[in-house]
């Protein structure tokens, strides 16, 4: 392995909280973000915001700036649609996380929303990744489509070498020969990442099946493997989707039967599902003694 | 996908429960075949069978036939492997599978056991698949380490077509370019299995990731996944194992500590944990009075 | 990498022919089989074998036992096809290889046939090894479609260490995501068996493109690679194959036009077609005094 | 396949021409791109483009910006490193090529150099290659070390349908599971790439294989494959390479014995080296006539 003196864990029991306005990853609560693949209307966003709030997601994600592999698709609202993600998410309570695309984007981007996102197809986009080192703001990384987990591990030191410590890792499938499954979604890589390094680590189980009816289940194997959360495509309307990746999207009534079996299974595995986590003195005392995560501390803030 | 009328799933609620001398996979008991790679020697496997029968597990797992990469390393005890394995087991009150390698030794190993194994590398292998179909014993039949979903079905329907309906599907996991893990699980190929097909899907997290630190957490996705069981290696002393394997092998105080976990987490799914299933009409009657599991057929009797 | 005393290369310059009923793999000579994906009737064979013995392929190759992905697909003529194959061979003059699927079909098989191959799907089915290494037959060992080439190598060693050092290794394709072509034909596999190894390595660009129109192309870059033949699936009729492999198929007309070229660029890789080589003193001396072949062994004779 | 109306190819003899600073790619020369991974110093680049110029070499290709896996790795001279790459290679009479990694660097690089270079890691970086598209300038596009062909050939539509036709594609190797080669590199991706496209295709053959010594065969069999060039690593002192690529690298001797086995096979292949193609009446009409390049057009040029 390569050293990763930042990402790299320095004990078996170094863990890391990050934080995104509020609420703590890799914490107790297992934090869920929801959201279209793309920012298409206000309406559509109010609809969507609205539904997976009232299902107890934390975060709402959405992409303004949509790499797409042809030129002629929808490429997203981008500058416009950075606006309508936060104003709705905010006014539902909702954190929002949006995708970065270009180095000279981020400033701009980290200024409206809560969490940037770094795509599959940017892993290794060096120049990005110092950026958003630079901007401070608080990370969630997804792996590369064929990136090693040693490979996703130094994309976060570079993040973290450039000045940023609030990274979450995101596993959202790999590609294999298999081709039943849009991507085979590895979720072996969250505890594998969990010993090498302290950083929350997610799972994407919508672009990791690229089918809707897989993606219930692998969300729950996902908690069962450790998982700090989920990222999860939701649409009111999936077969309109702007992207056409409705074929992955739940609907807002399967995110709420979804969070309903997540909030029985969690508890068997020590876990929470929207119980908001405040640092005051007595939930930290509640986190520190519980046997697994003893040893917390929070990105960008000394232990001591 | 091609055409596999036996094998395939007919409708969305069709489930096939494979009797193993009075297991029931795919019913509502989690099922755990437990064991070393390789059977060693009569005390290694009383040591071990103990051990796992005093933990809840069902089978005893122990390659007498092993193949290897290398013609240099133990190729197991072969015909004097089989009534070791089966003996043991027996003695515990444990069922036994084991692999078979070749067609022409099928029908005596079949004379033994109480279940048969198809590895990875002899999914494809016709010749074994025709000969363990007219054997007639159940089979475990695990998906080749770059087998497609639509291959390992196709497999299934090899042995199905000729005239064994008692199949146990197995992932084991995949070849990729992943390094930190031997193979990469691929736990979708569970929900994506049983939409496909009609039969009941095992995980072996051992071989899966290669890792004894992976196997518990991959042990518990599999069951939130909706496997309907677990092949485990697990060895007494995996640091001196004949294969070399040990560095995948639980102790059987691990799988201890995890039979424990699974037994509290599996309610939440609407599992059990080695409750014997008997199918005189009163837990029939049970069984098909629960929401998911309302079209059982035994495996080999004609529904009526 | 794994010990393989037999198999593996012992110095830079350790190379080894393998005779098969007077042709020498691994000689001066580039040597083409050819010939359908399977035997379907004398007539076929017929015009196959007239066709491409015209074009200077040496040896003709036929399946009798496919093994096929699905049980309902033709599945060969199996005993009745070998001596059609064989038959037809030896009556054009032709050498005639064919794959073998279980140990038991081994020796009747070799009894007519002048070389053995071992198919993608059974390079790990050591018990066939083990058989097809007890003939002493010559053997085409193609590589699993997710073999490495370590395995690949051991797979040989299997061969050698139950007594056959007639061994031939085929690259074929491999497992990958690319989905426009059928597998992803590893060309660098050549150059880099020729290191690990001291076998003749021949390369098969019907199965490894699954493409008609790319398999002149890569036949070439074989041959520049350093490739000591080729296996070429030719049809006189590809759109009416049995199997449907048609679509990898060249025509004779086709075979034609590559052979003519490969005549045209071996010259400039020190390599000729269908140039009989017979080891007559004369014609050793030839091999030996030329830079690239000085150390030449015969497969299964103590050089001295 | 996704519509690609500028990249994809129309006709079965639709081929287009790239002219970069005198050079043709995708005509009847067969271009040698040679030097370092890094641009060093000015000692080492004169050295490097010395030698390679003898050799008959045709671009000075060497990286200023490096994308590195990990952050604390050389990451090249940057903005410095530039203009020691132009001016040497232009005192040598060669064109260069250098990596451009973040969109606001293409304007500055452009100005510079003959040839900008996608690497792999950006292939999907889709905000480069709009960049790329708006510069104009000549375009060296590698596949990504997952992408699909029809990836590959999307990616080429992003830069042509931001104005720029220029476009040179590279293969240089996928990820599989094979672990003797450092990628593996996909020749039937020249003939496949040529199906589908109508640009010239070239071959990167020491990050294909990652090994000095298999670099030389698939060096040859990319030329039989059909391939317009090659992108080759050459260092005069690889063992002291500041990136530690000089595993893959060749010696200037090295590439002078290269250049000289290619010079001997091209011809057969109806291909020449280093042959300074010029587009006046006479050369335009000799390729006219070759059979195989008869309705070249070149490239941002309508035919007419």
């Amino acid at each position: 392995m390569m050293q990763a003196p930042l990402a790299g864990r320095k004990s078996a029991d170094q863990k890391t909280l990050v934080e995104v306005s509020g609420l703590y990853f890799g914490g107790r609560e297992f934090i869920v973000a929801a959201g279209p693949c793309a920012v298409e209307t206000c309406e559509q966003m109010d609809v969507i915001a609205k539904g997976i709030s009232g299902c107890g997601a934390r975060l709402l994600r959405g992409g303004a700036y949509k790499p797409r592999t042809s030129p002629y698709d929808f490429q997203g609202l981008a500058e416009e649609g950075v606006p309508i993600l936060a104003e709705t998410g905010h006014r539902y309570g909702l954190a929002v996380v949006t995708e970065v695309v270009a180095p000279d984007h981020v400033a701009a981007v980290a200024a409206q929303v809560d969490m940037l996102q770094i795509g599959t197809r940017n892993m290794s986009n060096f120049e990005l990744l110092k950026a958003v080192g630079r901007s401070g703001k608080p990370c969630l990384l997804k792996r590369g489509m064929s990136a090693t987990l040693e490979e996703l591990v130094m994309a976060a030191e570079y993040i973290m070498a450039h000045g940023n410590s609030h990274v979450v890792l995101c596993e959202r499938g790999i590609r294999t020969f298999e081709r039943y499954t849009r991507n085979t979604l590895d979720l072996s890589a969250v505890p594998a990442l969990k010993e090498l390094t302290h950083l929350p680590v997610v799972v994407d189980p919508s672009h990791g099946t690229g089918k809707r009816s897989l993606v219930r289940p692998m969300a729950l194997a996902a908690a069962a493997a450790g998982a700090d959360g989920l990222l999860l495509e939701v649409h009111h309307d999936p077969d309109h989707s702007w992207t056409g990746d409705g074929r992955q999207s739940l609907t807002i009534e399967e995110l709420r039967r979804l969070m309903f079996e997540l909030r029985t299974i969690l508890p068997a595995l020590g876990r929470t599902l929207n119980y908001r986590f405040s640092v005051d003195e007595q939930s930290r005392t509640e986190v520190m003694i519980s046997g697994q995560e003893n040893h917390l501390s929070l990105a960008g803030v000394m232990p001591g």
